[in-house]
């Protein structure tokens, strides 16, 4: 018997609390739109069009009710191998080579278009009755993006 | 006469805004329920079955309106107050020791657990007319969990 | 030809994204009312009566549909012009001369009050089409005040 | 053969660097002599009697002379592999169950001995003709302990 | 008896532990000779000649042998009485007011003379027989002044 | 006359006080030795022999006496230039291209080598009577080298 567990687990499931996990791995890219020139290049993306690279952290945000049995809103275990798959295909490798949308003439590894594509990789593998809420990617102390969909975008 | 102050404290009541305070306290937890067998606390838990502790990092958010005299919107002082009194109860305490609620056979001390626990215990102390937005506690620089039930929770 | 961009840019335009972008300052400031004793000062404000200073740290976040020709937001050197223009006029300043806003008899710098100054100062100046979603000032590892009118203040 | 690499070997390996590797482990511990009546240890040790817990982070330096072909002072995999070993003993572990040095009459766990233990445990497991130089532990962002005997100690 | 202590604590005593204890402070200052003209201190100072201030982060490193029942090379409560002696005369005040060698006509308060003063402020008052090996200032995230005596100054 | 300042400045002139400033900047690189096959890169390097990059943040120590007119042991502002002309060179660079030093056949941009070179590059370039006393570059927060000749190396 719990016998300091919550009475009514009906209420208790609607208590809904919010766990934030992080993570960190480091990635090169540039900026480069291969349909233009040069010129339009630089001038669009500066210094950002050279290859160069980031030692990138990555937050992630998932919502549900907690467990009164196990005090768990997501376990843990799981939710770290959703991670570490994204950390596997990321970390230490071009971006632009690593992940076909971002290949040459796709999508800008800017941090918007790279939150993202990390939200929508990460949603469907969530374990368990939690949620992703919003995904965080913080390419350096002084630049991150944020992606949470549920804000009504 | 506060001369350069708005010139409509009705409206200027109206603004609201968040104040986010921080503090730290070191204690020790495991993760166990005296009801199953090692063995199922071991495959539930993981080493978090052991006694171990952390450095946990407390941050929550008050939000008000702004006392145009003072610049305030909550007694920073009497906000300190609180805080320090669950400081004093948690620094350096086995939490399932300091806090009935999390002794055996009761909730684990797990960071959803324990923010909820702050959450509910600092809501009546929060000075003046600001009221308790949000906790956050972070277990680690790679975990934490939030609490706000004006979320909609 | 945007080879790999997406094929609706009109429903691309819907989704948002949220950039955070942050810089630094020092400044200093004291929390006095001309029109008080001293006294008064003291017992209200403490030693924030005292002339003293902080390594402020100001996180902006900002929020917009994201361009698939660029992957961009926002354009991030426009931005960056706009938050050197605040730390122009802070950094290594009195904040009470630098702002006439906080001169002796009007606004007192509290994190609270500074924090609605730069959200106003910083609103009409974000380029583009994204909008100032939330400022956030932090005075200290330990103390922020956050601004975000949209949510409901 | 390598083009633009250093003529002199023998002159290059006389250039010794530093490399500073760190990782971070969680851990359980309480300052406590049995040899000692409870009012000896509460007196000794203050709070820190209770069993309570730290998120620790360790930071090996170890110095040799970089080799010319890989850029390397020492085989970082293999330096990982011996930091990893600590880890795996101590990472979510009340340090007094996990070390033998440290059991009830041993040791007191203090960053002062750990960080000596930490040290002769790393010592003789440094890859290849680097040597170890210091290690740090720090229990909290507050305090941290350094041993690195060739100081003159 | 302290069964698993080492046998000889003359040896013992000659192990060397350096203890590296923080604590935080925020101060007011000005670069400003008032021997010169406002010319000669803006040219030498440049904004620095403006009161402003920081948040200062203060690290001491003590050194000394490690005692065998406690397992302390310092008392940590003695130290701390030591650093908030200096908190509390600098915490929240303009330097050049709250320390007489500071005062106009006297020192210039940057960190390199501040982080002396604290040093010779410090060291007579280390407890037991630790002396004090180093002291760190801080002023910003980017900017620090170190003084130690020991290493042949 | 400095009214407050030390009566003889010879003596003065001999104590010494380290400054440490910091910056940082975003690079890609790679470890591939072209003579070498893809196999032989890829036992040697792991997954850095693929194009990654990071996040470094530089830390550069100098060492000098405190003028005591001015309270500094180094114009600040001509250490930023020195400082700054490294960031220019390398941030969002890839480094092969950037320094001839690390081109492909040359040396591995590895942090041994590059602190190395980073201490080269700057120790001539320290303006007044202060001398490069150590130079920390950090990959990670996990991983930095340090690179300090008058340790005796």
């Amino acid at each position: 018997m719990l016998s300091r567990a919550p009475a009514d687990p009906d209420i208790e499931g609607m208590i809904q609390v919010s766990l934030v996990r992080s993570t960190r791995f480091s990635a090169g890219h540039r900026y480069w739109r291969p349909e233009w020139s040069a010129e339009e290049n630089r001038e669009t993306f500066g210094a950002s069009a050279n290859p160069h690279g980031h030692n990138y952290r990555l937050e992630v945000t998932v919502r549900g009710s907690v467990d009164p049995r196990t005090g768990f809103c997501v376990d843990l275990a799981a939710l770290d191998d959703a991670l570490d798959s994204v950390v596997r295909r990321l970390d230490q490798q071009e971006i632009g080579e690593a992940l076909p949308e971002f290949a040459p003439g796709g999508r800008i590894p800017t941090t918007e278009e790279l939150v993202r594509w990390l939200y929508h990789d990460l949603e469907g593998r969530i374990p368990g009755t939690a949620r992703l809420e919003r995904v965080r990617l913080e390419e350096s102390e002084a630049l991150a993006a944020e992606y949470a969909p549920g804000d009504g975008a």
